[in-house]
């Protein structure tokens, strides 16, 4: 999916929502564990609900591969399902891969050739060569991350007052190994305050951003902060969205918590100029 | 595993090899193709040939997964296969995951429960809480990036004359997460003048040495800038040992590679006055 077609369908869908696939086998309503499948038909049954409201989806593939084949096949059944029926929403694999060049090639088959997702995270750590063969596939990007929404990212990432912090490093340097076109970037929605420095590096580039709502980030402090002229933000939500109620009525509960951080979506951009 | 056992280990085959389970589909001998499972058949191959030699076996993940929930079971059978037959033999998941604390769980899971590896590679880019799910499970091990074999390590791990390199930043503050019984560091053979520097923030932990062979590491630097008085050294080999021919006779040229390997290690050990 090019920058264009997804800024297209933010504008159409008057939302800059993802929602986030974290489908805990043991968290999914009890009434689904007769079916073959019971993920896939959680996750079958979130997507129906919250599609009008979404322009991303994005499975945490440790959720799947803690299932072992199993998972994989659940998750590959997921990419099949949603591509098919629901060819507008951005569809990213929260994996965190990297590693040295001939293996990031096997990652980038995996979730871009086996899968048909658009985008991969990756973690920085290894450098330009641990990243660079996932942006081989014309249409499809790197989700890199820079400043990420847990405690621990203030063990290397940040240090307050670091005029060069890791992940201000990562921004600068990778910027030169892809473009806007193909490369965006993690950036914890509990850090929306350094979001302003993120915009003066990498004013134009999407920002994927979890955080909001279990993790505590807040939606209108990531949009004062982040959003840019082509709205430039995809905001996530995982257990706020797809664990809002545990009952039969679960996909309901799921449509409501979307349509409800659509309708703040549809505020701000409306409030921006952008619609 | 502990590490005492390992160092036993060691003693007892006089060697610190790591064979590296590269296992590329399209890289194996053209007459297994036939088989059910050609890359099990593969690793099986290898794993019996080599078991003398090595101390330790690392499948990558990402040739694995590369191939879907088939790799997966590929990947399960041969975790299965060698703890059946060569319990001696430490395990190591080279998956280089990590992510938040409730997803890194799920990480752990899936390589400590659903599959018995004694150790797995995680990248530290992420902090503290990303990486301590991994060290819950007791004889289980984290394997962390420090300073790896690529070109990208110059990135952002390490920089000339930086004595603040991040690398060191890694070393000094996981040393407080774990100690020395269940954490393992990964250091490149290609960066073996830096195993002093390296020594001396972590003298007594195990170091997993990728990069020897293909990646142009030379042993003997190695040893001389990285053993300790437990030997502290897994050196691991992968398309030297496992591609070292094509033929039907794959196994038996692994095992003459492999062998080499080991005299020169069992030389070094018995130099250092170890054996």
């Amino acid at each position: 999916m090019t920058r264009n077609e997804l800024f297209g369908n933010i504008l159409k869908k008057r939302s800059f929502l993802c929602v986030g696939l974290d489908s805990d086998i043991n968290k999914i309503p009890p009434s689904l564990h007769k079916a073959e499948d019971p993920v896939f038909e959680f996750n079958k049954g979130i997507i129906d609900a919250t599609a009008d409201f979404v322009v991303a989806c994005k499975p945490n593939i440790a959720f799947y591969e803690s299932r072992g084949a199993g998972g994989w096949i659940t998750l590959k059944k997921t990419v099949d399902y949603i591509k098919k029926n629901y060819p507008d929403i951005f569809l990213i694999a929260d994996a965190k891969r990297g590693d040295i060049g001939n293996t990031s090639k096997l990652y980038a088959r995996a979730f871009f050739e086996n899968m048909d997702f658009d985008g991969v995270t990756v973690a920085p750590y290894m450098g330009e060569d641990s990243v660079t063969p996932f942006l081989e596939y014309p249409g499809k990007w790197v989700i890199l991350l820079a400043l990420t929404s847990n405690r621990g990212a203030d063990d290397f990432q940040y240090h307050p007052g670091d005029e060069n912090s890791l992940y201000k490093l990562v921004l600068n340097k990778s910027k030169s190994w892809a473009d806007m076109e193909n490369m965006m970037y993690v950036v914890g929605a509990t850090r929306a305050e350094m979001l302003s420095d993120i915009r003066e590096i990498v004013p134009h580039h999407f920002l994927l951003i979890p955080g909001i709502g279990a993790q505590g980030g807040s939606l209108d402090d990531v949009v004062d902060h982040g959003i840019n002229s082509s709205c430039g933000l995809l905001v996530n939500s995982s257990r706020g969205i797809i664990f809002a109620d545990n009952s039969q009525e679960y996909a309901r509960a799921a449509k409501v918590k979307a349509h409800e951080l659509q309708k703040q979506m549809e505020a701000h951009l409306d409030m921006r100029g952008l619609l």
